[in-house]
């Protein structure tokens, strides 16, 4: 499968815990990933990012999509 | 500064695409990662989730935000 | 209204969980629909996508928003 | 391949607009479809939804992810 | 129209910036208005969050959804 | 820090409604903010947007992230 999504990144459940209707998932990376976003070309200035910055990537976890093979 | 948001990762940009509105910003993360999923608990039990498990997890780079000391 | 949104599906409520905090909701599409998807230009090139394919659309349910004539 | 998303909707890429950084696709969805929102109880109540109400379903595009067989 | 979001904010638009596929539009906001997050209990333990803490709110541009009386 | 997110408003928190995995957080919003929002430019065009018009902003509560000072 292929997805129409930069953030496709290979990891292991660690732990989960379930609630009546929302469940937190957590999970371990371990091997080194790529990440992408987008942001506002002025955001792009506002924070004058350029290549061999080091940047924290904050993402809620609503937005964390797993798939699992059937 | 404290996120509320489960995921916050350590990472380095690696390439800027610009454009007109938007932009792409690629990341190398190096350093192994923890991150959160919150799903539905119905989710959960669709996919059958349990520690240990091997999965993918698919984000969408528009939900990932950038942040970088001033 | 108008919504500066390009999805806009008419639905009928089928079922609700209700949480503590959160409430899973659940509708029945009937009428055909229109969806539209914003993702990269690289994305779209890393799929291949072009007229006539076949593709599954994947949305968290908790980018679903419900709304009712008052 | 099985989601931690309660939207999986099978559709038919009907046009693509390529943009410099992000592409808008529109589909066609022919199959009657499920969906399902995640929203607070609170909106559930101010809502006052019940099934068979008919509602309208908004959804930003950015928040649709393809996904193809490779 | 009432919806199932629980930030619903009276704004002016300021200025628009025309895109190929996406645009940016900012808005004024003189009215005192009230917002809400919907984060993990984990998060809030985290923050320590307590009323009358003052925290800034952050929000990407892409899930911010405009409607306009037709 | 500096965010790469158009929209990072100052806020007091009112209320905490803790769950067992989600929690929904109320704050009041006193100081005028500016936000902004992306859309698709064809969204622009179909509500006919241009500076001066009133619009409602609608923002799911999932999408706020608080930060606070550590």
């Amino acid at each position: 499968m292929k997805y129409g999504a930069r953030n496709n990144i290979v990891a292991t459940v660690k732990s989960i815990q379930r609630g009546d209707v929302m469940s937190l998932v957590k999970f371990d990376v371990t091997v080194p990933a790529q990440m992408a976003s987008v942001i506002t070309t002025e955001s792009v200035d506002d924070l004058k990012l350029k290549p061999g910055d080091t940047v924290q990537l904050i993402v809620k976890a609503v937005h964390v999509l797993p798939v699992k093979e059937a």
